[in-house]
């Protein structure tokens, strides 16, 4: 089951640190851009209205593996892939490679959540939503 | 096996984000700090000079589970406690509380490396340290 | 006319870029530590509740001029003086020291607003907190 | 005497705070962006070797006015303009638009330095680039 999306995003200065190499905790800034890229190019914004509810996919579970440093300007490869999809969650892997090499390897499990004064309550993911998702996923 | 170090932290106002809740990708900065902070309870830092090398512990595996969110001006209790350590790997485990509830679980596991341009080499842990390591972790 | 809050913050690992020093904007979210770290030391919160409106005080103006780089896990002295206060805005300088010479000079323009789907609208400072500046700016 | 480069850039969600909008420091990150872009459009980095000495941009001043809000997933037009060059030294005023209207203003003074250990010594800019930048101006 795999649904794949890529785009290319350039190491900034900021994102650095002084050991040269990009800060570990931005490949998760990265891999949070990927997944909204993805979510546009299927027509959704992460943050969206289902009717008068406010929903969002806050995370419960992250990680990273780092298998060679990325450093400023590398325009690095990424893509991203639905690994699961259930009731109220999804799950991504999201890759960085850069000529071919993929240097890291991060994973997202995200929860399907109304948000109401800093406060998130899982729901069942909308099925209008859930419905492409699963076409997405058969078709790739 | 444990060695716990324990310390605060507010979460600051650039730290939140839209939702109204600390951003996922900064608990990672902060578990950095609470690692930079323990070793320099040690009378380490993080990035130091063993003869003519430049040593530093670059991250090859971090993750994180979220249990609840953190908001602008929360004080965290964060613990950390060495859960592994090898020739030249080391392992935490970081916990956030508020309020005595555990809010979040991260762990990172980082290699000894010496660094050139940007470059890592891993390296054995220096003996002196690893030594002090290890009384530290017998007699927690 | 000038309150002064003093607190210090060490300089961390993420906050460094690949020159070894301390990125230049880091310098801005620090200045808004101090502000913030300000108005809880006089009892406020930035962001806070009067009857029941959402008030908070973005900036429309700040600046920042840097004499000397920050490192890592430098432990700077901050200093914040309120310069100016009118009906709905209020002026901070903040003096980054180190060692006891400033490295840094920042400054906000900051207007009080009533906050509402992330939009502003420029109000008077409430009445009891205007009154407890200026007794703060007169004593000082 | 203006020199013009204009790009686009998406506001991300990690760049938002608990207000809704885009953290005010985040303007910082994206001036530098788009000077960065702007220098590798001119074939250069911002940090480059000229022989055997490294050579950086450090700011020395600057600042931003905010005039609206920007938020998540706003396309922003920013369009960067030199408006001084002296011997060491170099002024850019940053732009962010939205829908054609200006959202706020920025700008920028850097010092051509060499740098060693985390340190800068300001330095002339380099003849080749200095006249490249001064060609750039004049037919601008």
């Amino acid at each position: 089951m795999a649904a794949e999306f890529k785009m290319t995003r350039r190491v900034q200065f900021a994102e650095t640190d002084l050991a040269g190499v990009m800060h570990f905790a931005n490949y998760f800034r990265i891999m949070e851009e990927v997944e909204h890229a993805f979510w546009r190019s299927v027509g959704h914004s992460i943050h969206f209205r289902d009717g008068d509810r406010e929903v969002g996919w806050p995370r419960v579970n992250v990680g990273c593996e780092y298998f060679a440093p990325a450093r400023f300007e590398d325009v690095l490869d990424l893509s991203l892939i639905v690994t699961e999809l259930s009731t109220t969650k999804i799950r991504f892997q999201i890759e960085f490679a850069r000529d071919g090499q993929v240097i890291a390897r991060g994973r997202t499990t995200a929860v399907c959540c109304t948000i109401a004064n800093a406060s998130f309550t899982p729901v069942r993911i909308p099925d209008h939503l859930r419905a492409q998702l699963e076409e997405l996923l058969t078709t790739a």
